[in-house]
């Protein structure tokens, strides 16, 4: 088989190549009467769009997206929510070198062993180009999460480490993350990176990165036992994203290190709600959400595409070397944050309506029955 | 929806009460003609099953496994296996406290917002119990790598953290990790944990661990592009099993750390075919398996039932305090590795049949077609 | 793949062969807290049992239903319902000729050919005896269907035709239903069965059947508009039952010879609410349930297992002649009734589900919103 | 949920309404290599298109398709395919009556009572038009079919009744239906059906139709025991399509009148291959297809829209009387032959490769392994 789609109820399929004419994705399950506009996707489309700063890839895209079914009067119709975002500025080049070989670090190599027939232009299925689409379906689980659960439902990401830099958390500032051109919430960190990305991007070389993303407003009881539960969606969510190696909830891996009176999350109430006094757990216990923020990580490899020579080879077995030229990021953590940030939205709107299936409207908390 | 299925074309569904009379799980779409007997399957269970040492729970349990459809003859027919496994140690005991009362760190109050009601005995189903049908299964994909691919196919794991204690992987040695409770491959480091791990038990509390899971003989082309990535079922698989709160491939989050240089595993041929120089990937390019050795690592957090007592809440909405007492593991960590491997065998299975469904039998690696 | 799971939302996976030790089922997704008990189950058992009348099988299995878990204090919890029925009567004999040859009619050639291994031992899988399963989760399905909408749902069948020798509709009385070995509705047609039937089961030989099945209650909104249709999923659900061939909704294939005039409901309204004039629609206009009866049609060819010696091959490439001894059923469709109405129940059960995750809970008609 | 998607392995995904901008499909699963041009799909979207006689709907929609994913080079890359049909023909007009009125027989009532909203224009999403898509992806799944089993597969459809008039099946010929505007495989009956449509049309009504569908050279072996059976599929699919109300395999209805003599297909060998001496069953048993041709027939409904006022309410809860003016088909079984084919198609290719997932490539017949 081969999943282009994500999510169950609130289901989205992807399609497109980096270079081809258009690509899109298709939601299906969305809710009927949810406000709607192609204003309300541009908004997100904008934050993604390649070619805002020079530590991003200066392929030139407006991204503009087109709604092409599922929508009447500004409202979703409950049938398949269609979007285009054509593809404008497919450099024409020479495309010799990639089309025989196999460049380090990039999908090529696999995509060839697969299928035995690889779309190599811009790296075809496998281009972060595809994420396009996600930050466009992210944008309208927003919506549905907003007319659902209330405006009090807050998903926002940000970058936390670049290479070997990372941010003071006793530095966080929401505001900050608006302010620079990586999503930093630490204003200190974020002049420091400039210079660091600087040095990098002049060398031709690459770095990774550290995304933190965080839903608040979430309602206690979204997420199954054991399969569906809430943090393995999120964990394949996040991975799925391209170049991400590592995924962690909460305390994450630095929970190997604690013991069993500092992990516990202990329990209080407060204004006759329940509320916990700490969040090891990021929100998650059991695969269920507790009503606390919702905290997710995950690591980004650095940009495979640098100028230095690497050894490979190529599709008739002979042993080469590929330099990669074009146009490319330093950092793809830095344009991972929005996407991180859709895929976050997808998880819990697909999750809403999946809890909703099951046990029907839902009230949060200890007092909800 | 409720999510108790894992796998799309070799499809587990498990079911089962941690104090129930019996667990276990259907396997839907195992091909036919693959040997399997209960023997195969005991030898797993037998590894993962409670009271073998100090150092995990006292719960006694056989863990036999019946085999109760499927197979016939020695040999799976292609129809759905069903495996039963009976609980008897479901000590009796006074539910009083943990029927009323949240146990912090625990699913109780998660499961109780979703549901409004559960069955407490023992954690219910939110127990690590169900793993015993993971391993179960586990078994069975096995058996269908080694049928369809061939013998050379390896799935092992090992403990690489305890608490603040790692490992050093220059002591590597998987003849090590039979020879301690603890699945260690280092045995310097196994002694260390014996000493570290007694104290623990005896305080009353417990501390957290990291499994790193490996997979060797996979062909090249396991995976799919998008959203059905093997590192993104390997990401989901890991986090659905109990106290699980990160996962990484390969370099993981250290790769943040790295320049593209360090992080792109170079190619050269060997004997006329494709060979890497190095294994950050963790054999994974794309979410499509390279035919390097897979590598996974994951995060376990302490055990939440410890003896001090800690502040919670009850299902009545009042302020309380609760001791967890009974039988339990100073490190969960320890029990979880077979379960990891189960998991890992159990996408590979998966992601077998899948590909063979789009693309048909395959051949590995650069000359593939 | 394989698929012995059954809708969506509320979703079914049976498991077991005909002459194994067990059969049974795993309910997955069934709303937390709808009272159940193995009693509520058992009713609905002892309608599908065998050995009832001399005109279905003589196997003597008393059907016995477990609940294995996903039930805690006689209500469910929200995980999956294990559903136990052990085989008592596998009549121990020679199994020598069925082995080797394939009886006409039955599924012995056909699942040679796809997995070139069979259960032999009483048609394995392929047997009717499967539907006890379906029975069993069609009873929970029942129970969710009460809670949910309410006590007016009612799901009933009838036996309408026995090969050439059709009921009059003007005779209907469901009380009828009830007081004969066959389901009928027409009192005045059961006797004529009787006779009719005791001719075709001492000439060793078997007819075909026609049930129909009707649900009353069900709210208007039920359905999807494309590929997951209310009567799509109905004409799986039927075609899915062992010896079906035929699958038709409210006016069915008489509605190729009406008109347009004498086709499409008219609709008045009725105490304020909306009313159909007619039902050529079997309830059901676009793929959703418009509020009226649900009318559902299913044709049963004859049992093929019959006592004139017939033409066939072997597995060796030979042809030769069986004849079919052991305990059949003059007439399959009979016992097709209670599993008709099981089927019937799980697709409006998990209708219902699909239908509270898009659009939340519901209110019917055309005043809806 | 809402499920515009159909098929496991080759899944499609359609979206658009009558009156948006365009409509399409996404599938998903195809295999790699399949040689796929946009003239490939042209030539059988062009076999339904509106507007081709009198006797079926005026619109005028060239029903041009371009391909925007997932071929490169001419063959299919294995990536998701991305179909666009642009509506040419929303012949703009005043909705007023649409608007506010449910249309008897039409989805208008039970989509408004569903989702509380609906896109009246036309139809919306409940328009035949969408079947567009199903023609256009099941041109995909006959080159998959073409490539993997080979020439001899044909997939073929005709209309054997139109009213109360149906062919004589001793008049079958397959060139006869390229010959008539109705796909009448009898030439005779075709001129009668002629004259007969004439009437209908220009009274301004509508009649009913039935289309049987026949595909040869498919191996045996296709198809699941349970719920995943090839007839349980065929009878969803069809099921699916707009206004159809029956569907059977086979005999179908009529094995209800047989006896178990006359049904059970007894084999011989012919050239060492197993042999049918009839084929009541279709071509399928215990849902897997035997090698047999496989006979599908389905029933579609009158036309809804037609000229004589008709009984309805309005969404305000008022009685009134409706006319549908506008342009409509006489007798919409006519384009539904094309769909059907797309249809069987689609199952096919799905199975296919849910069978080589499974089983892996296949043989065909007894002496399969």
């Amino acid at each position: 088989m081969s999943d282009n789609s994500f999510g169950r109820l609130f289901r989205v399929t992807t399609w497109g190549e980096s270079h081809g004419p258009a690509l899109g994705c298709v939601i299906d399950g969305a809710p009927p009467r949810i406000p709607l506009t192609e204003a309300d996707i541009q908004h997100w489309m904008d934050q993604r769009k390649p070619g805002t700063s020079r530590f991003v890839t200066q392929r030139r895209e407006p991204d503009a997206v087109k709604i092409l079914s599922g929508v009447f009067e500004g409202q979703t119709t409950g049938t398949p929510i269609s979007l285009l975002i054509e593809n404008v500025d497919q450099r024409s080049k020479d495309y010799g070198e990639i089309m025989d070989k196999f460049r380090p670090g990039h999908a090529d190599y696999t995509y060839w062993s697969k299928y035995g027939i690889r779309d190599y232009r811009g790296g075809g299925r496998s281009s972060a180009r595809e994420t396009a689409a996600r930050v466009a379906a992210g944008a309208v689980a927003r919506n549905v999460l907003n007319t659902l659960i209330g405006s009090a439902v807050q998903i926002r990401g940000a970058l936390v480490q670049v290479g070997e830099k990372t941010i003071d958390p006793a530095n966080w500032s929401w505001d900050s993350v608006t302010q620079n051109p990586f999503w930093c919430p630490d204003p200190k960190m974020a002049m420091e990176w400039e210079d660091y990305l600087d040095g990098i991007r002049k060398a031709g070389s690459s770095v990774g990165a550290v995304v933190e993303l965080r839903a608040s407003g979430i309602p206690a009881g979204l997420g199954e036992p054991i399969y569906g539960k809430l943090d393995a969606d999120l964990a394949a969510a996040m991975m799925s994203i391209n170049a991400v190696k590592g995924v962690e909830i909460g305390a994450g891996f630095a929970a190997a290190r604690l013991s069993g009176e500092q992990n516990a999350d202990e329990m209080r109430l407060k204004d006759g709600k329940a509320e916990f006094l700490s969040n090891q757990a990021g929100g998650i216990l059991g695969g269920i959400s507790s009503g606390q923020e919702i905290v997710v990580r995950f690591a980004v490899k650095p940009t495979s595409s640098i100028l230095s020579p690497r050894a490979t080879i190529d599709r008739f077995g002979h042993e080469t070397d590929i330099t990669t030229k074009g146009r490319h990021d330093p950092c793809v953590g830095i344009r991972a944050v929005p996407v991180g940030e859709a895929m976050l939205a997808l998880v819990l709107a697909d999750h809403l309506l999946r809890h909703r299936g099951q046990v029907g409207d839902f009230k949060s908390g200890f007092d909800a029955r």
